[in-house]
């Protein structure tokens, strides 16, 4: 099948004279969830992985995937004419200069990429003597005959009582930082961007829970927003009141900014694709590439966004446990799996006010599977699951007033010895961050080896980030703070929401990660300093910790933390799982 | 005075038509420390400091120095019409731009500074109409009557006993670097990168045991050196061999490579100086811009440096516990103060084998003096000394099989009680560090805060780094490994050493730093992760410690140590000190 689209696109690319063409697996916003209209890698190679690329040259194809989808990219490419290569900028330049000669030109969709993401590719084609062009329409969607269309769902205004902000109040704040840089307009790259600004949301892509949108801001607070015509509605006109005109398609963007006489253009160079660059451009009007003011700003939480936070992770953890509670009696009945697990998981959350939508795929992994840190669980994968072994669920909920990600890891049963010393380490890492006090001016990176050390003392780590910023009722990834191994530059602030999720993974046995949300406060005792504060509210397995390996001050965290879990979520759960609140919470102590 | 000399400086800028000049604190090598000839800031300002730079600018002048000389600047301008600021690019931009007008040219001696370094002003100064031209002649020199010659000591072998490894080898390995980046020559920026290529040594700079010189490294291992004609000597020219053309003119080091037909140079843009580039281009020779491959291989240490650098801190403990034990006599008698104690201290390091010079000026810091981080004493600050307070020593030795730097704090009498707890602290922090397993390809950034959390648990820190690399008779500040917050990217690697000195710092009253150089070396059981080694061996002050604080394991850590400390010096030191020695050991216990 992929064959025929393979050839159909060389044809499409032979009628715009490029000898090559690039696939990424995004949007034009750039969104990590993408609407099904802007699946075409999924489309052309049968590779669902959230993150990828393909490139076609020549006679040629290859997709690019990283470590984590080595093995699915594999299945999932089967016996198509597809050579696998790893998603690195040297990999994909290396591959594009051996598949293409000198003169050649590759195609690609300027609306799919952006200039650092091109940068690396360019110098080497200069080098090599080969063209880069922007075609004008993207060749997949001339053969993509049954391509969903793109989404246009409503846009809702998002009320006071959630945002805790109006947002008059925060256009103004922006755009006394567009003043101060002497700019006049800041580019609105994507939905969430506008969707903190305008206070909007809708349900346009998967998990995030936000209209399809772009725009620009000016420096007197007022700005120009496209939203698809049935977006639109009366209601939501009112809400954003005079100072926002609508436009319903976005070249119409630019032409009210160049009414609006501005020439000097800030634009996030991650965020923003080279055909907004090139539309700018063409108006003449002056770049400023800086990191977008609004992904601080939206990072930073006020008291109403926490306070909405620590509400939905009340109502989530309560669905959780409710979830575990039944688990036991679950897993011995018949066809119960990994994919029924996410079922019933999903029918607790349902029940709990305002859910509107998982905040990602849950990863629900049964013993070997669990291992697999980015696991997807499909009708082929999912094991049955029996009362023995390790099971880890990694899930979150969309809620109005808040975005929830938790990871707990179970026992069903007996299981090996040495997970027990293995479980007991990473809680000792999420203890030492949870309970970690640090100056202003931190970054993630200098403070991420506090949750390594315990396993690091036994030659063990975990080969991925501890934690990453959670939006409000936006994204459960967002930036720009992260918590891992890798430079950021980001000082931690009072405000950002982080997760803490250290794990062990032992390949083809079971996985272990235990993850709470927390937010950081600052230190009411140390002037200048920063501690956590959790979020997340769900028992963390007793039967898996060895209480040999915990110091009094952990074993005291550990019984406090439970002490307040069971407190605050007792009142709001089923029988069933009040008594198993009670058992799952008991205080630990030593022998 | 000074107000003449920047007098004559506006007549000799005139003169080359320029309207302003820099004075860095640096030397054509981009040295920290720089000879007597190359003082030309504090010749021109009077201050002393070893970093800033100084602008004349029209009819006005600056001086910029960092946080840690502000107070030393202020009283080393005194009276001068010299306005005194922050150095940072952002804040000598600023003020020039401000001081200069549009179509004004600012000059500067191509020889101190770098490309990376003028980078910033020269965007600043194209967007202001400013000119940048680099001088022939550095003004200063020719008003500088008394000028010191330009040191041209003797270049001597530095044997393989002490450096483990051929000049030969280490060209071949190099050239083989250069080989796989399709370099022909590899430029040879300092003094200290070729001591290390070529196996030499000489007494050029203070505290550096080098000879001035700079070369290229050809691709086939062959090298042309540049030494002052005074510098060598037969016994050199034999050492090096026939391999290795040694000229006595900088020009002629281009001429050679040119003999050689070198069409592509790979270059340190941090360590070459913007007159190399010039001379490199006028040739029409292609540069690559990027870290010299040198500074990591001088940085892993072979085996041999490795008990080199043991053999040398024995004898440095040794010398400085004689020093500790002397101490408390010679505080009670007259005229004893910071400034004896170096000259006490220097004569004891003097008559261990093999003591050719202090690795830096040492910090020899009573009381408040001990606060001030990188205070040098002086006749005027040196503080007489008594039998009450708290003492800071941080000082060090050149000795051919090593090079030294260790910093001991200790209580010469009654000290403030809250002392005791800060100083445990810091020490809990040298533990947590020196005890630390970490997976390979972790760099410094993200383990530095294992140093500071004691003190961050109860809202302290200190401002400075917690490790730095160290040479084998080289450089005592050496990279490019670095243990500290600022990012690096560097990985710590087996056979580095750096130093481990967290420190606690109460102004006006008192500084404590504990500070051991340490080594990485493989772990022998868990593959793949990395483990230090103590190579400094000096008793830690028992009195200012409180065993409360501390864990059964860091307990165990102290005492064993200082189990080694004594077994190993005991048989090195006199009498009074091998007495000293038993007391200052002796285990320590929790009440």
């Amino acid at each position: 099948m992929s064959q025929e689209r393979l050839e159909a696109l060389r044809q499409a690319l032979a009628e715009q004279q490029v000898q090559g063409f690039l696939t990424p697996r995004c949007d034009e916003y750039q969104n990590e969830y993408v609407p099904g209209s802007d699946e075409r890698l999924a489309w052309l190679t049968g590779f669902t992985g959230s993150a990828g690329l393909a490139a076609t040259a020549g006679e040629r194809s290859a997709l690019f995937v990283d470590g984590r989808y080595t093995l699915q990219a594999a299945q999932q490419i089967g016996s198509q004419p597809i050579e696998q290569q790893s998603l690195t900028p040297v990999d994909i330049t290396n591959w594009l200069c051996e598949a293409l000669r000198e003169g050649d030109t590759l195609g690609y969709d300027p609306r799919l990429h952006t200039e650092p993401g091109l940068a690396p590719l360019k110098k080497r084609f200069d080098e090599c003597g080969i063209h880069l062009r922007a075609l004008d329409a993207n060749p997949i969607d001339s053969i993509w005959k049954d391509r969903p269309a793109t989404p246009s769902g409503a846009a809702r205004p998002h009320p006071l009582a959630f945002t805790g902000e109006e947002s008059t109040s925060k256009r103004q704040r922006i755009a006394e930082m567009l003043a101060a840089k002497k700019q006049d307009a800041l580019w609105l790259a994507n939905p969430e961007v506008c969707a903190w600004l305008f206070n909007i949301r809708g349900s346009d892509i998967p998990h995030l829970p936000v209209a399809l949108s772009m725009g620009f801001l000016y420096r007197d607070g007022s700005a120009t927003l496209y939203l698809a015509e049935s977006a639109t509605s009366d209601a939501l006109r009112q809400h954003l009141g005079r100072d926002v005109e609508i436009v319903s398609d976005k070249a119409s963007l630019f032409v009210a900014a160049e009414r609006q006489h501005v020439q000097k253009v800030w634009a996030d160079p991650l965020l923003t694709n080279c055909w907004t660059l090139h539309e700018l451009r063409n108006r003449e009007m002056q770049i400023l590439l800086e990191r977008d003011p609004i992904t601080v700003a939206k990072a930073r939480k006020n008291t109403v966004e926490l306070e909405g936070s620590r509400a939905a992770h009340i109502r989530d953890g309560a669905a959780l446990c409710e979830f575990l509670a039944e688990l036991p009696g679950a897993v011995g009945s018949e066809n119960f799996g990994e994919l029924e697990a996410v079922d019933l998981l999903r029918s607790k959350r349902e029940q709990r006010e305002g859910f509107t939508d998982d905040s990602f795929d849950s990863i629900s992994g049964y013993r070997g599977n669990g291992a697999i840190v980015h696991y997807r669980v499909t009708q082929e994968s999912s094991l049955p699951m029996h009362a023995e072994g390790i099971y880890l669920i990694d899930s979150g909920g969309q809620y109005p007033d808040g975005t929830t990600d938790v990871t707990r890891t179970v026992a069903l049963g007996d299981f090996p010895e040495q997970a027990k010393g293995q479980f007991t380490r990473v809680l000792k890492g999420h203890i030492a961050l949870a309970t970690l006090r640090f100056p202003k001016g931190t970054c993630g990176e200098q403070i991420d080896a506090f949750a390594r050390k315990s396993l690091w003392d036994v030659g063990l780590d975990y080969a991925h980030g501890t934690g990453h910023g959670v939006g409000s009722f936006l994204s459960v990834h967002e930036g720009p703070q992260r918590i891992g191994k890798a430079t950021t530059n980001v000082a931690l602030e009072p405000g950002m929401i982080v997760s803490n999720e250290p794990g062990f993974y032992l390949t083809g046995e079971y996985g272990i990660r235990i993850e709470n949300l927390i937010f950081i406060t600052e230190s009411q005792n140390y002037p200048g300093f920063l501690e956590f504060d959790a979020l997340t509210l769900v028992p963390i397995e007793r039967q898996l910790i060895d209480p040999a390996l915990l110091s009094d001050s952990e074993l005291g965290w550990l019984n406090d933390y439970h002490k307040k879990v069971q407190e605050t979520l007792s009142p709001l759960v089923n029988e069933q799982t009040r008594a198993w609140l009670v058992a799952a919470t008991a205080p630990l102590a030593r022998a």
